[in-house]
């Protein structure tokens, strides 16, 4: 019994240096994408850039397209939280709705890197099933957490009669084409005037007039 | 001196038939990344879904590169070419936006390839100063153009006070984002209900207040 209690805590530790491990070529992998570009991100230069073998990433992930599937999963899966640990603080759907698109460009302001390599992993996509499988594992999520939002104001009696999907598609819409010209150029796009805009805009489009 | 005319005449003509085998290999190679993604688009395979010897590419572009540009910028010229007629028959401010939103949405549901081989060149990037390259190339002519429909409809007291340069990029932002969530998945998305939602919200968000 004693022998079984320290052999699960010897597989604990294993696992969770493991997951650390995974997590820290996660990042790396996002860096050298976007200081480098996706074709050039080799496994070969991630590795250097961790500071790692070639070796370790094998060992972890199966090749490059199981480690950039793990980056996609680590880029939406950081921006989800964050947003949604804003949302979820905001009183009411007109609030929860502006705490979506301010915490969205908040997010992009502290982590260019990320949206640098998403950019990149957007362009990637060779066949009409990958691009498919992108859109439902990442951005249905996306979509339904605003249809949410934008329902549940419908109920409340905030928001004016509309189509809860098709807003939600503009609204995440307009985040990413911003989002898209800042990475191109960070001089050419200020993000918090842009947040503004949209914050306004989207609640001029969406409340219900007396 | 007829001796020069008829060198003249052949001369304009041999540059008429290479600007259409220039045109069509670029119309090629637009369909080739659409359908099997740019990494996979060699001057080769180009060549093979043109039906051409990879020899005529190579006589015509310096590279995959120099093609890669022209494919870049003959996807530009024709949507700016379809929007702009639009926004110049539309007689006031409002309708120019309202024109400009319409038909960048008509021209991707009529050029769906234009927009897939688009998404995946956004991604191809490598480094920051090619990306600022292409955001000076491309999308400042684009951000330009609404911003003066915009400035005008302030000039005539048809908008509100707003800063026209935010205002144009979270303009092409919303459509650009759309129009990605609709590469990924057709399916997923209404562009024609988009279009519909866009071109409410924007009039909404722009139109001074009695």
């Amino acid at each position: 019994m004693r022998s079984k209690i320290i052999h699960d805590g010897q597989k604990k530790k294993a696992s969770f240096i493991e997951e650390a491990r995974r997590r820290q070529i996660v990042e790396g992998a996002i860096s050298t994408i976007a200081s480098a570009g996706l074709p050039q991100a080799s496994l070969a230069r991630i590795a250097q850039d961790v500071g790692v073998s070639k070796g370790v990433i094998s060992y972890h992930f199966a090749g490059k397209d199981e480690l950039i599937q793990q980056v996609v999963n680590a880029l939406f899966a950081e921006t989800n939280r964050f947003i949604k640990a804003r949302v979820d603080r905001a009183p009411d759907a007109p609030r929860r709705l502006r705490a979506f698109i301010e915490a969205s460009f908040e997010f992009m302001a502290a982590n260019r890197a990320n949206f640098v390599a998403l950019v990149d992993i957007w362009g990637s996509f060779g066949s009409p099933e990958a691009k498919r499988r992108f859109n439902a594992d990442m951005y249905d999520p996306c979509r339904h957490h605003l249809e949410g939002i934008l329902r549940r104001g419908q109920d409340s009696g905030d928001f004016r009669d509309f189509s809860p999907g098709t807003l939600a598609a503009t609204v995440q819409g307009a985040i990413d084409g911003v989002m898209l010209q800042w990475v191109f150029d960070e001089e050419a796009i200020d993000l918090a005037d842009c947040a503004a805009e949209l914050v306004t805009m989207f609640d001029l489009a969406t409340r219900r007039r007396a």
